[in-house]
Order: C-alpha cells, then structure tokens, then sequence
C-alpha cells in the first residue's frame, strides 16, 4: 500500500521519464506539468464492465487488479503494479463498452492520460512521439511473452513465473485471487506453495 | 495456402496501408518500394529459439506457427495469420536471444521489417511514427483482450473464442497444434468438436 504524498508519486513518475535519457530538463518539466496523477484508494474502480473508458492509466506505486465477472463469479484475468501500463487501451481507442473490471486492490497512484492530452504533448515535443512508440512496442513484446509462458506452463510453473515477475504481489492481495488468475482453487495454490517451500528446505 | 505471386501480395499490402486514410498515394507508393516482401514456404524457420532476430514481421497472406520446445515437446503458443504482425518484437529490440520458434504452418507472405528501415521510413514521412504508433496501441490492446480472454475461459470457451477470432484457421492447420494451443489433448478436441456439432444440429 502506496502512503506516498502527490509530491512523491511525481518524484516517481519524473525517474520513469528521465530513463527514457532522451528528453531535455525542460521537456521532462513539461510532460510532468501536463501529466495529471491520481490516487485511487483500495476498493475504487477505475473502470467496470460496460463503461467506455476516456483515459488510459499508468501506474506509479500500488495494485490494480483486473478481473471479469462470469455467471456472477470474479475470474482474475491480470494485476498491474509499478510501470505497467493499465489496459484501458481498446475501450479508450475503439470507443467500445468495456469487458473488464479495473480495482485499486491496495491505494494506488496512477497517472491519468488520454488521446487528447498525448497527442497535445507530442505536438509540443514531436520526438515523444518516437519515445511512445518505443514504449508501447516493448510493452507488447512483453505481453506477447508472457502470454506465450501462460499459454506453455503448468499451473506450478505459472505461479513460480509470477514469483518472479511480480514477488511483491503476495503480500499485496489475498491468495484466492492469485489463485484464480493461475486457474486453480485457492486450496490448490496453498498445497502447491507448501510443496514448493518444503523443496527449498530440503 | 497462398498461390500468390509477390505482385499479387504486394497489392494486398497496399490496400492494407490505404486503410490507413492518412497517407498520399505518393507516401504510400514510398513505403511500398521500401518493403520487403518474402514468402516462406510451408515448414520453413523465420525464428528458431536462440536466435537473435533482427527482424521483425507481417502476415500479409498465409500463416505462422510459434511454439515453445518442452522436453522434447511442441507446445503451440500463437498462431499468426493476414494483418497480424508477428511476435520477433522482443528479440529485435532487446537483442535477446529468442525463447520462442517461429515456422510457417503453410506457403506465407510476410513483409520483412527492421528498425533501420522503421527509422528511415519515418524519417521520410513524420507523421508515419503516429500511424505506426496508433497500430502498435490497437494492437496492444487487441494482445491484452486476448490473453484476458484466455485466462478466463475453459477449453471449450477456448476453442469457440479462437472459431470467432480465427475461423479459417482450422482448414489450415492440423488438429494437434490447435489442441495444443487449448491446452488440450486432440482426443479432447475432437469429442468437443462432436459435441458442439450436435448441439448445432439440434
């Protein structure tokens, strides 16, 4: 959970963008200036199934988790923490209702984007252009990977996947619902951990 | 299986950059004599795990097979068919040996990218670092539905989701590779095939 101040969660998003190492001073100033951050607190939802979202979302510090409601049950389908950009891309591009449900699973900061405010900011900067297409590209090739894992693993190998992926995320939301997003029971994923630690003291 | 000259899928990939509706026909004939088109014949490697590709691709006509080596065993990952760019990403831009195989599943034009040629293109004609941009973004969130998708669905949901995303896939390769990618046996997809049939017949 995120106790940071605005100020801090600046401080963060203002490192993320001086990685980047291509921007002037006074660019970087610029983007933070026009970046608009928002904390959503445990519980808040920054988007439910069938709303059409604006905005697209970064996060800065915390956990959203993503799930979709099947026969009335929450089938965890993602978890967003540090630098992950949140999926409200297609509802945000294709204007259509969207499929997910988006949660702060613990206080979380997040910077708030849209079409409007990028295509503004890169008319002011044209090379973030270039610098967001890069961004974005790598984003997929890291989805297009970790979906292939997914698609490959057992359900032992996704868990040990995410340990190593996100080792964080078990002390930030409850067992049952990493468990449904590995596709197990909650009482599975506890027999599996157990295994896995008696192998480790071995 | 694609009969067709490399003539005839360069049409194909001009009528693709036209639904863009942003370029000149003089940008768009610049981006076609800079393309390189390449037919890989059924059973050929674009990517082999361990590779560094330098490359990334596009399905133009035909279909592209990825899979993970497991003990010995194909595990089928994706299948790439027309308009989908194929997954090299992460290997071209982090120079990283690749985790994944890539072979065409039958006769297949693909457009042959790199980040020179990207760079060059872009440089030519600006604005075309927005398009590609916005394409990668569509992408990106068509990637995440997708996998969202697949973590939340049973084998069957599976099956009927990839009917309705790919229904020309299953005339193109053999049962146990789409088996595969379910997550299933091909006994399994075979009596779910049956079942779903009678029920349409009904």
């Amino acid at each position: 959970m995120t106790n940071s101040t605005q100020a801090q969660a600046r401080e963060v998003l203002k490192n993320f963008i001086g990685e980047f190492g291509m921007l002037t001073p006074q660019e970087t100033q610029l983007i933070l200036d026009n970046s608009t951050l928002k904390l959503f607190k445990k519980g808040e939802f920054l988007l439910k199934e069938g709303q059409v979202s604006q905005h697209c979302y970064f996060v800065l510090e915390g956990t959203i988790r993503e799930y979709h409601l099947q026969e009335g049950e929450e089938k965890t389908t993602a978890f967003y923490t540090e630098y992950d950009p949140v999926n409200a891309f297609s509802s945000a591009l294709e204007q259509s209702p969207a499929q997910q449900n988006l949660i702060a699973a613990e206080d979380t900061w997040v910077t708030v984007g849209s079409q409007s405010i990028e295509l503004a900011m890169c008319q002011q900067i044209p090379r973030l252009e270039h610098i967001i297409r890069k961004e974005v590209e790598k984003n997929t090739g890291k989805l297009q990977r970790e979906f292939a894992q997914f698609i490959a693993s057992s359900p032992a190998q996704r868990y040990q996947n995410l340990l190593v992926q996100k080792p964080e995320l078990f002390q930030r939301v409850p067992q049952h619902q990493i468990a449904s997003y590995l596709g197990i029971t909650p009482e599975s994923l506890s027999r599996l951990r157990k295994r896995l630690l008696e192998k480790e003291e071995k």
